[in-house]
């Protein structure tokens, strides 16, 4: 039976972790970053050593096709693949296990001779990660990027996405352009880490995802009055930085008990104005992240912390604004793919278990043009976005090989 | 009866406005920045153009004497002046008006042709708003600056003193030489805005200060754990910005119900770790200030707050550090220099009422080498370090004859 290159792909996996590597371990390789740049060329570099078709689009996604050289709705293709960027100080494995995996599963068909009916293609997408905006390469390529919110995407240190695609060569309002042609893609299987501790615990080598968590994020702004912050009375202070304590502590009480076990909430970004030790902050902004497979949860839990943050303002005497930044629907992953998956596992003799994606993948927006899935493989410790972020050697093959044979299923 | 020029302190109240200048008006003049060394540049010629001698220290503290050309402990003199540093987005009085409104009173006595029995000096100090250290000048001028601190000091953006001061073409190291010898200063009073409301509440032109508050600064930093924010499970969390969160408002109250009407607090500079919104915050780091006219208040509310922060640390399973950052101790103003305000103030008419400052101001540091006092205008609402601080033009005018007729009494 065929199986992959355990010793190639671990090898390729070091050498992706070189680009952006910290001292300490981990990664910090963002978006269009330089560091990001030179892993891409790399990338580019190794597709084409693997026998396999590179070509980029115009979202900065990179391909490598075997029997393709580009997207042709006349000859549907199977895409697999994940991301190259990471968080700041992120792990090795996210998303570079995707990608790499689906390039070492490419050259092992290639390389056997095998002839699958359908072309196939690995993809690194773009700024999973969103620094510059959610899921952005995906988002394009499944034609759901708002050409005329481009101009305004920016990060978090308010950079715009257009000035770091064009630092990277890119032209952002370009973008748009990679949108695939009705009927492009026959299948999406992505393979990723858990990045929780289900499966770990469960000891089942296999994740079978069926829903993908919808993510919310909003920025959360709190108005109040800078002042001397001596001789201001406390009791005439409008802090807005204290409105935004009050209302992170209340909203994290607020999903956890109204939410339900699947919601998680977080506040990952804080900025406060005009920051300095002798001024009372007069602005506050928080960026307020909820994640929920049920959508219907997620949209009460938003409307419920959109009233909490009235609420605390009100009572503070400041202002508050609530900015949507995005927010993704849940997606329930194909049938066919999960069926795939499964039957992968059965053919190399391994257990598997269904569970639902607590993070947001490029998978979700292939759900909206074509059959996608997800498999997991554990994390270790459960641990993700951060240095630490490990997956067994032997539990990375276990995954690229049910990869494999789930492409061989769904190309064949 | 002698009286300053209100049309030209005026004038120049605007033009130094203009250096760090914010499109909605106020000011952002940060020490060792270019539009501070243009303040600077242009003082220079303004104290020249005055008919005062000016010079600068090690410290980059600028003076502009009458009857002196350096600090001389054989020709004990007279000093009045403030700062032309700001806050970030701060008026264009705190401190200007101290600066200038000495300037015209020393021009003022030279061009009556005056001879006061001892020579005058206007000083503007460095970094009084303490961005890279607390009232930097006046602690190099009376010898309380720590030497070995010096290659530390940082401002909140990590950029090094003595970074910020080589590009200004000063010498960070050599600052302590800015000390003055033991008795060459015979007073010291300084005018500056009240940066409160009592004054204008109870319609009093004129405060004499009689202490000076504390101010105590530490940074508190909670070390958490970065985890992925939509994989690891509410309960599994060790967020520390929520900590951080939790602290500051605990913090707050503590201070309220503790420490007593004088006694105030402030989160002014918040960071949070690695600032991404799917990553928990492996660490969030605060600026506590505090400070209370009262130095046993002042020690006690620290020790307070200490034991809560690791009350809350330990109640989240994270850790926490406490690093000071500066403390200074409530200063009394001197008997002699109040009763040479408080006489001024009857030569002129206007009455007068004691209050202590809420606001730290360099008169503390000169209060440990001489005689010091200070001088309080109303501030219109209040209202100080934003960009709407104001004081009626009138009310100026009176406060820079007071200053006059004291510098007259001292120097007498």
């Amino acid at each position: 039976m065929l199986s992959v290159s355990g010793a190639r792909l671990h090898a390729r996996i070091a050498a992706l972790a070189r680009f952006g590597a910290l001292p300490g371990g981990g990664v910090t390789r963002m978006c269009w970053s330089p560091a990001h740049e030179d892993a891409r060329a790399w990338l580019l570099g190794e597709l084409k050593t693997a026998g396999l078709a590179p070509w980029m689009d115009a979202a900065g996604n990179v391909f490598g096709g075997l029997g393709m050289t580009a997207i042709d709705a006349r000859r549907p293709a199977v895409l697999t693949g994940s991301h190259i960027d990471t968080v700041p100080e992120g792990g090795i494995l996210d998303g570079a296990l995707g990608v790499l995996a689906g390039l070492e599963c490419l050259q092992t068909i290639a390389e056997a001779g095998a002839a699958p009916a359908r072309p196939l293609a690995v993809v690194a997408w773009s700024d999973e990660e969103g620094r510059y905006g959610s899921l952005f390469g995906s988002r394009a390529f499944c034609g759901r990027l708002d050409a005329s919110a481009i101009p305004a995407m920016a990060a978090v240190d308010g950079e715009r996405l257009v000035d770091a695609m064009q630092r990277a060569g890119f032209d952002a309002h370009r973008a748009p352009e990679a949108r695939a042609p009705a009927g492009s893609v026959a299948a999406y299987v992505e393979l990723h880490i858990e990045q929780g501790a289900r499966l770990e615990e469960s000891g089942v080598p296999i994740g079978v995802v069926d829903t993908i968590v919808g993510v919310r994020r909003a920025r959360v702004v709190f108005l109040g009055q800078a002042d001397h912050a001596g001789t201001t009375p406390m009791d005439r202070r409008r802090d807005a930085f204290l409105a935004a304590a009050d209302y992170a502590l209340k909203a994290r009480e607020l999903v956890v008990t109204r939410g339900g076990a699947r919601a998680v909430t977080n506040f990952g970004v804080v900025h406060v104005h005009p920051g300095a030790s002798n001024i009372v902050p007069g602005r506050a902004e928080l960026v307020h992240e909820m994640r929920d497979p049920d959508p219907e949860v997620l949209e009460r839990l938003a409307r419920d912390c959109a009233t909490l943050a009235e609420d605390v303002a009100r009572s503070r005497a400041i202002g508050v604004e609530i900015r949507p930044m995005s927010a993704t629907l849940p997606a329930p992953c194909a049938p066919r793919v999960q069926a795939a998956i499964e039957a992968a596992c059965g053919d190399l003799g391994l257990g598997w278990q269904r569970l639902y994606s607590a993070a947001g993948h490029d998978a979700q927006n292939l759900a909206t043009i074509t059959d996608a899935g997800m498999l997991f493989v554990p994390s270790r410790g459960g641990r993700s976005h951060r240095v630490d972020e490990a997956s067994d050697a032997a539990a990375i093959e276990r995954g690229a090989n049910v990869l494999l044979h789930t492409l061989l299923r769904l190309a064949a």
